[in-house]
């Protein structure tokens, strides 16, 4: 097989259709799902799409997710809601929890949702872009099942990478929409250097000692995860460029998403309660309308100025234009809807292998 | 006179009423204005107490400034207020944009309110520990009257450093505050090696093609400013450290301070306006009672137990403990509240001087 297979998005839509059937996911945790992963490798955010799977079935695997996962509003006001995610993974009580912060701030003009007992939501931009779509600024972040980022001077890693994501819409543009992990890079941008062998630059990762690890394969193991005790840097990367911004972004996260829903802190979780057989990870979504504050029209005239004012400003290299956040992806899904999403062959392998012990059929490659 | 003087809070608190008054500044305004300048300075945030007084001097005898400032609310809901500053300075509408959310989200779980026609409003941090003082999680953020952060890939400032500030309440500990510019550094940093003659770390401030400045005389006049063309980089530093996460947030930013209000966004003020006789910074602020989601004592105790666990956490070098975000300016707020404010004689001779023009007592050095 080829290094590289291009799959057409209802395939892979097909695909995790058929898995998560198998697996016992309701249908109505299948539909938004499907769609988050989807959109999400449409979108070129490879890490977070179909790349995901196998470390789901692992997960599965070790009785950690529960299918189908009991989602509850348990707690709601005209502003709040709080969601118990019933231990599955996190895509639909995230899509409830969007959801329902927007047709409250449709309502009445701004709104919270949180949810707890949850899982990986996949990409935070998904669901601040829901809120985009819809007319509102969104924001949508969430805690991490594992320990990541390091704080300044520290040398253990005390929280996930702990993204965060910021959607506006615009007016003739598309929706301005940042997604971020508070890390220096996300876990992924180490494995793609690990597969290709190269150094890492100086401040992305630590070793036990807090020391600076350039060597990517001292710091991650064979399947390209952060070996244990190893860590990575607050967004920022080193104290003289501020890491203690990435460590307080990291840590505001933290609170929204952990402390304010009742999900568990990573950073004393195994100290807490030994064998961890749920992550109990927690997601915070807020939505907010314009039009409560001014004519919707004049927003996003001005977010249209900033946006072609920024397209328009002048580059360092003429080749390598200044971006606005959402670029890429957008770039991105128009292409991979015209000629289909790129999966490695050993992604493919992976979910035909899935496919099997899950007694589900493997569609991945028949024909869109 | 010494290099620098110790002033007690009182003095400053004097000081600063009198000249405001002589300026013409309402009752209403003085008060917190005044409590939150000096609130910054006993914080440790240098750059933004007092020593703001002298460029405060310069824009109003640019005709920048109106006194007294009719401060208004335009527009209101049970969420969302909008309150239009006057053009005077960003202070006062600022504390009662942030007291207003605050008593929303105490009624009803939630609110935000934001500013236009606003100017400098000093430390993002005061404002967010409003809300954190009532027990509420508090967001807090600003656009900028000059343009100093450079876009990723970009040579031309687009952004004002644009900071965000954020506080959570917690149960023993003082609250969690994170406020931080979305630049590496704030322009005071840079300002410090200046004045100490120290080269700049390759990453904090870029020339008019985009290149990195080491050399602070080479970027800052001869009153610490950015020279015109030169500018700062966002948090990351530089593309491989993920600068382009700091200018996605200095965009966030933006769009809540500048767009979602109405105030004017820096990118194309002059162009759009020629000459500018006011800036028209724009203020966000957000409130949200996190006993809307869960007992205030649990999701107190969990802040706690992640700032226990932080402090407590394993430092590289055992005499450089790992801090929490508003550790150094609560240390800071203690021993200045208990030896005074030192301030350098530098600034002491500038406010004589602006107490002078203005006709107002000089007393700053009067017995506290």
């Amino acid at each position: 097989m080829a290094e590289e297979v291009r799959a057409p998005a209802a395939a892979i839509r097909r695909q995790l259709e058929d898995v998560f059937a198998a697996w016992g996911l309701s249908e109505a945790e299948i539909g938004p799902t499907v769609d988050v992963m989807v959109e999400t490798d449409l979108r070129g955010v490879d890490s977070h799409g179909l790349a995901m799977l196998p470390l789901y079935a692992q997960w599965r695997r070790n009785g950690m997710l529960t299918f189908p996962a009991q989602i509850r509003v348990v707690r709601e006001s005209p502003v709040t809601g709080l969601i118990d995610g019933g231990n599955g993974l996190g895509h639909a009580p995230s899509v409830r929890a969007m959801s329902l912060a927007v047709a409250k701030a449709k309502q009445i003009g701004l709104a919270a949702v949180a949810v707890r007992r949850s899982n990986h939501f996949g990409a935070a931009g998904a669901y601040a872009l829901i809120a985009a779509r819809a007319g509102l600024i969104g924001l949508a972040a969430t805690s991490a099942g594992s320990a990541t980022i390091v704080p300044t001077r520290g040398r253990k890693p005390m929280f996930g990478t702990n993204p965060l994501a910021f959607a506006a819409p615009a007016g003739r543009n598309k929706p301005f929409v940042l997604d971020m992990a508070t890390s220096t890079v996300a876990v992924g941008k180490v494995k793609l250097a690990w597969f290709a062998g190269k150094p890492l630059p100086p401040g992305w990762t630590l070793d036990p000692q807090g020391r600076q690890v350039t060597d990517a394969a001292e710091a991650f193991d064979g399947h390209g995860r952060v070996k244990p005790g190893y860590g990575m840097t607050p967004l920022g990367g080193l104290p003289e460029m501020s890491s203690h911004k990435g460590y307080g972004l990291a840590a505001m996260v933290e609170i929204l998403c952990a402390m304010l829903p009742g999900a568990t802190y990573i950073g004393t979780r195994d100290a807490r309660r030994g064998k961890v057989d749920r992550q109990d990870v927690g997601h915070f979504f807020l939505a907010l309308d314009p039009a409560a504050f001014r004519d919707f029209g004049d927003y996003a005239f001005d977010v249209d100025d900033m946006v072609d004012a920024l397209r328009a400003s002048e580059p360092v290299d003429p080749k390598q234009p200044v971006l606005v956040a959402g670029d890429p992806e957008d770039a991105s899904y128009a292409e991979r809807s015209r000629d289909g999403v790129p999966l490695p062959a050993k992604l493919i392998e992976q979910v035909r292998d899935i496919a099997r012990e899950s007694n589900a059929r493997f569609s991945l490659l028949d024909g869109g």
